[in-house]
């Protein structure tokens, strides 16, 4: 009988074919899906290409999704998405999405059930560890491993360390996933989980709704995680039901594992969270961000641009208006929430409030487009990340929140939560 | 008593305080409205500065929309809106609109009732003349003629010579006003009534939906007009109604006005009309178009971007989908348009077909953003230039054509009419 396993040991024993494995070791696992998108997938095709191989290893188990720039920004990005069109068709890829079959990559694959629980997938995108909401082991890498894989359907990892987070008590009103993982990535800090395995875990994880869960795990990376799991549940396996025909294989912890640190988090005392630039891990509980004028507002992204999230958005908004001096702009993740959105009425509340609804991009997130600031500007976003620049210029400056605090700032023009309102 | 003169002169003689005019004067005109958008505005903002001017000749009878790069684009974009935000703050400019009180300006003056039949209007932009579609001499001016108005309220133009064109005959199943202009321009060329006033009439003119009376006089520029213009009516008093309380005079050619050319055409041997690259005189009836594969549609713009044109793609996608290689992008022009569309049921019809629904921007028209096309590239646009290069790569290629015309390719990957469904 093999030592008892986290979560994350148990997903790279099972594709390494091995009974067991321990933080440390170096292991190589075969891959469900590898992921691409339009800014790493021409990168990647590029080595492929010079690597002579003449096929991809399954052209079902690699996802290309143009999501960064499209529809396209200019004639770099177009010319990107060709290439990663071009090469989808010649190779079949199964799993290709761009506009108008578009949306946003870590919102898109479990939609679609592209990825599962049990899977290992590999993503030339650092926020590919949103999937691990599902019990999935994935995570970040290089266009160059990207490359690799889409040869090889394999890859390599150091098995990581694991570390438990325990959230216990009562969520408040109006905090969400997004409070959770910042409150926690103010907790141990931007490095705090540095090449490590973070896994949620508790009372509130367990009652938590996947569009929370999938917040939690794609923030992960915001605090150095190689991955950030949460063990599947009956609340995973409801959800995956019915969006995909392909077996798969729900792993756990065991009870008995070890984990390198053990944190401990009272929920009844976290307020929604507030990360300040120019880190993640700025943050400050609402009742403590004092009078911080504000822009722009962007709900949307692979952290928060979930029909649950559009939903909150559009309670704070109803029956209100955006101030005057901001400008509100909501990405729906995906050609489905957005249509959901259309269909539940909150896009008609977006654009009465005086929003602007964009097409299902990333968009701002990463300074690409729809919203991008100039010097001096602020915005509150629900993105994931608040680097200098990071929402374009050098000087203007990005606060991260969760998509009702995002729409009561909107309502105020400065940052405030639904409570102020 | 004055000499009979035609709409374009009543104009200018009535804003210059004259009894009368005659082609080839000068004469020095009142504006009711200058107009500037996100690319031109910041230029005449800087030369209103540089010439030391303390207040706009008057705040009301200026209108300052970003439209073509906005939700901002990048860092330029962001700084140009910027600096655009902040002279409308500093001025007091009552119409001044940005995200989220965005819109494609020639499509939102007209909807909010900021333009009026009778008035004159310049805008730092080519297609201004769309307002002549009210009976407005409304016409493009360079960013400093901009600059020089909102200090004075007054600009000067020497008289054009008016032309007139006549239809008449009964419109066939799928032509608008977008294929009787793109035919009037093939007809005449590119420069075919360059510096002269275009007064469209006849029985077809009398019963055309205002919507298609906007495209056609948005499209005189590419003939070369100097403005387009339709004779206030009884279609065009109700379509104005209740949108302003501002007074104005709807004045009409007489009946003996002289005209340096009259075309006329029997619109009952009008086809629905494609212009090809590069020119939009490069007209040719659908019939006639041969097998031309596609890779992008666009719905939108200040030509076909107003809900009676997304109606008409909407009836043609309903119940279809949008080719596997083609991206469809639709841009309603203005967020009422954008409501009403989605309360209509046409923006689930466009999401149903796979179609993408972006905001209120000019996007891909001038090469803006959001669909721009990548080398080799082919697009259908209901826009107004297909110039080299002008939504994307030099190399690619864009083809004007009416909404029913783009919808239709969008679904057969192909130019077709929604005849060939």
């Amino acid at each position: 009988m093999s030592r008892p396993m986290t979560l994350a040991e148990k997903l790279l024993a099972a594709h390494a074919g091995l009974d067991e494995v321990v933080p440390g070791q170096l292991v190589e696992v075969t891959v469900d899906v590898a992921l691409g998108n339009d800014i790493t997938a021409p990168i990647a095709i590029k080595t492929f290409r010079e690597a002579g191989v003449p096929t991809v290893f399954d052209p079902a188990k690699i996802a290309l999704v143009a999501d960064h720039f499209v529809p396209n920004k200019d004639i770099k990005s177009a010319e990107q998405a060709k290439l990663v069109r071009e090469f989808a068709a010649e190779h079949g890829i199964v799993h290709h999405y761009d506009a108008g079959r578009m949306g946003v990559e870590h919102v898109l694959l479990p939609e679609r059930g592209i990825v599962l629980p049990g899977d290992v997938v590999i993503g030339a995108d650092s926020h590919t560890c949103t999937y691990g909401a599902l019990g999935a082991f994935a995570t970040g890498v290089g266009s160059t491993d990207l490359a690799a894989t889409m040869m090889t359907g394999t890859t390599w990892f150091k098995v990581p360390e694991s570390m438990k987070f325990v959230y216990k008590g009562e969520r408040r009103r109006w905090v969400m996933g997004k409070d959770l993982i910042l409150y926690t990535i103010g907790d141990i800090g931007v490095d705090g989980a540095l090449y490590r395995a973070m896994e949620f875990v508790g009372p509130v994880i367990d009652t938590l709704p996947m569009a929370d869960r999938f917040t939690m795990a794609n923030m992960a990376i915001e605090a150095g995680g190689k991955v950030g799991l949460i063990n599947p549940d009956v609340v995973t396996l409801d959800w995956v039901k019915g969006r995909s025909d392909r077996p798969f294989t729900a792993l756990r912890s065991d009870p008995e594992a070890e984990y390198v640190a053990v944190r401990e988090y009272d929920c009844s005392r976290i307020e929604p969270q507030v990360a300040f630039p120019h880190l993640p891990e700025n943050t400050r509980p609402i009742s403590q961000v004092g009078r911080v004028p504000i822009d722009q507002v962007v709900v949307g992204s692979c952290t928060n641009g979930r029909l649950e999230d559009l939903a909150v958005a559009a309670e704070v908004l109803a029956g209100r208006k955006v101030a005057r001096n901001v400008r509100m702009i909501v990405l729906p993740a995906t050609p489905r929430v957005w249509t959901a959105a259309m269909e539940k009425g909150y896009l008609r509340t977006f654009m009465e409030a005086g929003a602007v609804v964009g097409p299902p991009t990333c968009g701002p997130c990463l300074g690409g487009h729809m919203g991008i600031l100039a010097a001096g500007e602020r915005a509150v976003a629900t993105t994931n990340r608040n680097f200098v620049g990071r929402m374009g210029h050098p000087e203007s400056e990005v606060y991260l929140a969760n998509p009702a605090v995002a729409a009561a700032s909107a309502v105020l023009g400065r940052i405030a939560g639904p409570d102020e309102l």
